[in-house]
């Protein structure tokens, strides 16, 4: 199913195809590798809310198509004797070939699309920063109906393609951290299945591996939902990256014993002074690193920072269900009536981090100072918060 | 199925009765409460190898009772018409009707079933210990057969009858370092369905509460085989004491909020200097609690200790079966063929252990010159290694 872009491999994690949004089902990963069509604005929504799609970079783009998927139907419900589709990622935008289109009401739809998405999960700030950026486009794209149309069909492509370049920018800053025969340990999926394809944490070692470097991986399976045993090790061994799936409470005496050269992970959200919320777990991480002497990465690109907020304490933590925790394949793992905390991330501070690996660079021991002056040094990519 | 012994509340986690070791077989834990008996000793291998016991005192007396069953097996062999049993915990041993028995036979026997009981498991040194202690009863028991029968039930009931003992003991001396109001983290399962029926580290839980203190306690599910969801949560939701599951990855950001007053765990095997093997997972509470100022107690009795090895390095550590982390009720939960590390046991070092909890008093800020000095005072309770 995968595919490439110059010499880099790439999954269809999620796309934009025949006027449809496309994604790999990742609740029915390792056992199947299925493709599934969203037509409606509230099966997008429900597929990001259960984790069919999941990784912040991922959250977003799918959000920018939801939103196109609407206006998608808006166009189909006036035309009488519609074509098959009017957008798709290869093809753009088709010809509108009735009338009644009016900017007002695409305006209106979209508006409700993005109050419909935004409540779909709260931590991850690509989410808004994808929604808001379209956003920005719907109101700004003019008076002309059907080129309204096209500008926000562009952005959503847009959205989607810088990111991946975004990601192999960043994998490309990362890799130079990784030397030949290191072993990393990872926490969750920042690969191709969290973003456009390729990866921000998994993403460093592709580039290092496509750089010949022997890397082996460890992989915590990532409780509850287990995205590093089901993902993180499906994607690497379809790479035939040597990987090892560990319980996450085993990475303790695997760091202890000098084995890990380097922890990398994604983020859902960084706040201004570098203090990064990601998934449960990965301060754990962070701690031993620190007891033990190992480098903590974090790989992610800048749409991931926030800097409207000044540090990880007023990141919002989701807390989800319990039956997350409570139960397996329907199987109760805790007696009848138990009471179940359930966080779906934590914040790691800055103070823990050896360095943020993003596309415009590597900022090490990040700082409220090293981050305001990387900010206002806009470089080549899109800037965050706005681009 | 529990009963009381003064004013404690036990449970029936293993025992012997009517001839047969009876066990709470805690792998059908918490859908189904089952006492099963086990009436071979390969049953009883199987038994403590798969699980159905387990927690480190709790192995040490069922492996006595293997012996003794093997025993009971031997005379039965040997009567013609036997008796419904020989050996009963409450009535301790029957007649012997026939002839036929030799104390080279016994001897011989018991020698063999320690042999396949040792090799069930190779970290917790209860086994060893109990192993050893029921061996040198059968040595050192004379030269009449049933005079050396029935010193071998009294070593087998007398080292559960002191296991619990032990317990209260323990549990009392650990119970002086909990407050009113305190809130409490543990890790896997050392309480009533680990020991002889009433806990180490949940001892002291149990014994605090006991005292009219309010404790909350939060429990880590404990992966791979979610020891804390199933059996802790079970046995204080039983006892009315408010509890809490959480995933092993969400125990970092709850120890960086504040809202733990104190870990406590058990132990599989201490060294002569205090390192001490607990389950998988141990060492990354220990860790955080250094990080985040909280107190860190093992809790576990003297024949935990084992001070024929100087430091944790020696401990041999059992590597489980892949399958207890790749599949889930049958389910797998990584991709086919995904190599998997399942150590069963982490080593924590005596330098982040804030104190042990025994049942001779409590050793603050572990040494092996504390350690050696508690040695040559043997108090009243059984040395290690040899009581």
């Amino acid at each position: 199913m995968e595919y490439r872009v110059e010499d880099h491999v790439v999954l269809p994690t999620v796309d934009y195809r025949a006027g449809r949004v496309t994604i790999i089902d990742q609740t029915l990963l390792p056992a199947e590798e299925s493709l599934i069509r969203l037509s409606t604005l509230a099966q997008v929504a429900e597929a990001i809310r259960t984790l069919r799609v999941r990784g912040a970079p991922a959250i977003g783009i799918t959000a920018a198509y939801g939103m196109l998927l609407e206006l998608e139907n808006l166009l189909a419900s006036l035309v009488v004797d519609p074509p098959g589709y009017f957008f798709d990622r290869n093809e753009g935008m088709g010809s509108f070939p009735g009338g009644g289109l009016e900017t007002a009401r695409i305006r209106k739809t979209l508006a409700e699309a993005r109050t419909v998405l935004a409540r779909t999960r709260p931590t991850a700030v690509n989410l808004f920063w994808a929604l808001d950026r379209m956003s920005r486009t719907v109101k700004g794209g003019g008076r002309d109906p059907v080129a309204l149309c096209g500008a926000i069909a562009s952005c959503a492509f847009a959205i989607h393609e810088e990111e991946l370049r975004i990601e192999f920018a960043l994998s490309g800053n990362g890799a130079d951290l990784l030397r030949d025969g290191m072993t990393v340990l990872t926490h969750c999926n920042a690969g191709g299945l969290a973003t456009a394809g390729y990866g921000t944490a998994l993403g460093v070692i592709y580039r290092a591996v496509e750089q010949g470097k022997r890397i082996a991986v460890y992989a915590d399976e990532t409780r509850p939902l287990l995205q590093g045993a089901r993902l993180t090790a499906w994607e690497l061994m379809k790479r035939g990256i040597d990987v090892t799936v560990l319980c996450d409470g085993a990475a303790a005496s695997l760091c202890a014993s000098g084995k890990i050269d380097a922890v990398i992970v994604g983020a859902d959200r960084i706040a201004g002074n570098g203090d990064t919320a990601n998934k449960i777990g990965t301060l754990t991480l962070a701690v031993l690193c620190g007891r033990f002497g190992i480098p903590f990465y974090v790989a992610a690109p800048w749409s991931t920072f926030d800097v409207s907020i000044g540090t990880g304490k007023e990141i919002p933590i989701e807390e989800r269900d319990a039956s997350e925790v409570g139960s397996f394949s329907g199987s109760p793992t805790v007696p009848e009536g138990a009471v179940i905390y359930n966080p779906a991330f934590d914040v790691t501070p800055a103070s823990l981090i050896t360095a943020i690996i993003t596309e415009r660079g590597v900022i090490t021991r990040p700082s409220a100072a090293k981050i305001a002056a990387e900010l206002s040094n806009p470089g080549d990519g899109p800037p965050p918060q706005g681009g």
